[in-house]
């Protein structure tokens, strides 16, 4: 077997999982977890290692949480080998994409990504999922070959800077995932007269979750825009209380 | 014509139409509006009359907005004749049930109801879509017929206390109609990284921001539980925001 078409996932939950399934198709996979779960990763195909063997494949995976990403590259760096390509797969984009090219040594490449997918929305396959590129350094050739990758698959991937990215995140899937944990705490039910608008609320709960609270809180801490989106909520919320209940301190009950 | 046959539809608004539209299949329809639009009412073949002889009519539907319907009630009750029946239509229940029992002469029967469903989401037809009852002062017969009018058209029609319909409105359609309202203050649009989960906020806000603000300022006002359930909507924001960040005044950037 060549060891320069090995893929490594270095983060073996929700998401680290699901890449393992959709990689094995092409590649030799190797699997990297804290505390590895080796009975799915057999059910799965794929080879649990250690962190510095995960580091010595070609194409290396970040599936960590975003809080976790600059202590693994800070690890990784010294076992990393030339020719590289390590690409992360956080939800945010900025943070991910400066501390790739802080920590990278200058001999690795690295390509910024994000699925928009997990679990849940990839159970009846990939097809027309999406995935937001951010080259970050990185061959052109090598570039292709994972723009294809996906493609293959039928995932739309999208070219963005990690700016551009993070701040449509911040106005789509950041206040969602808010707005969803948010009404989950108010244990709404779907009840007989429930109506569509409705049905759509239970659907944002459902959604986001199911999700670990780790990506929720790393979705609201490391992306810089979503300060500026919750502070956004809370203004709409009090100019709609204003125009319901005009003059302050007389909010009829009636 | 038989006149005892006769509905007579007081408020000729967007459900006003759909009501005339579809009662119009089994009665001669009378409509009255303070401003009617005489080409919808021909183009329907319903006919517009004066206040007076709306009242005139065997079965009165109220379709005027919630914070109407005391004074509409005031000015009808010296035209209704005995065995009239009076039904109003209003998305809230408590209020408008106290203030029938009240307003209208003893002679004259009552069912408050709340069709949960409106022109957008009977586009379709109306099979499936629901309707609650709250009886107050009605002969059996006279409820069983009505209840008989809606199943026949496949509408699912549900009994409930109006104390029960406000309590579970306000935690569906109550604040669905208040999400969507903030939400529909962010000029959010979809986007080529939307999810799943955002495209539920987007259906969110598209079927709240349709209706009249006056419908939504009277969910919100009429009805006694949306105060509370607005107050834990706050309660649950500031509870995620303390979970996200723990200590008071140290919001991280990132």
């Amino acid at each position: 077997m060549d060891m320069s078409e090995r893929c490594s996932i270095i983060g073996f939950g929700r998401f680290g999982r699901l890449l393992a399934k959709i990689l094995r198709e092409e590649f030799p996979v190797l699997v990297y977890d804290v505390r590895p779960d080796t009975r799915i990763a057999r059910q799965l195909g794929v080879r649990c290692v250690g962190f510095e063997e995960a580091c010595h494949a070609r194409n290396v995976f970040l599936c960590t949480p975003i809080s976790a990403l600059e202590s693994v590259l800070k690890r990784a760096r010294p076992h990393l080998r030339p020719g590289t390509l390590v690409m992360d797969t956080c939800s945010v984009k900025i943070y991910p994409a400066e501390v790739m090219q802080r920590e990278l040594p200058e001999t690795v490449e690295a390509l910024a990504t994000h699925p928009l997918f997990g679990p849940d929305s990839a159970k009846n396959g990939l097809r027309g999922l999406r995935i937001v590129f951010c080259p970050l350094r990185i061959d052109n050739a090598r570039l292709l070959f994972w723009r294809d990758f996906w493609q293959r698959r039928g995932v739309i991937v999208l070219e963005k800077t990690p700016d551009e990215h993070d701040r449509l995140a911040a106005y789509s899937q950041g206040i969602t995932h808010f707005v969803g944990r948010v009404l989950g705490e108010l244990h709404l039910r779907p009840g007989d007269i429930s109506t569509r608008g409705f049905e759509d609320i239970l659907g944002v709960i459902e959604q986001t979750n199911h999700d670990t609270w780790q990506l929720f809180h790393d979705l609201q801490h490391y992306n810089p825009y979503t300060a500026q989106m919750r502070d956004d909520l809370v203004r709409a919320f009090n100019r709609i209380m204003a125009k319901l209940y005009p003059k302050e301190g007389t909010e009829e009950s009636r």
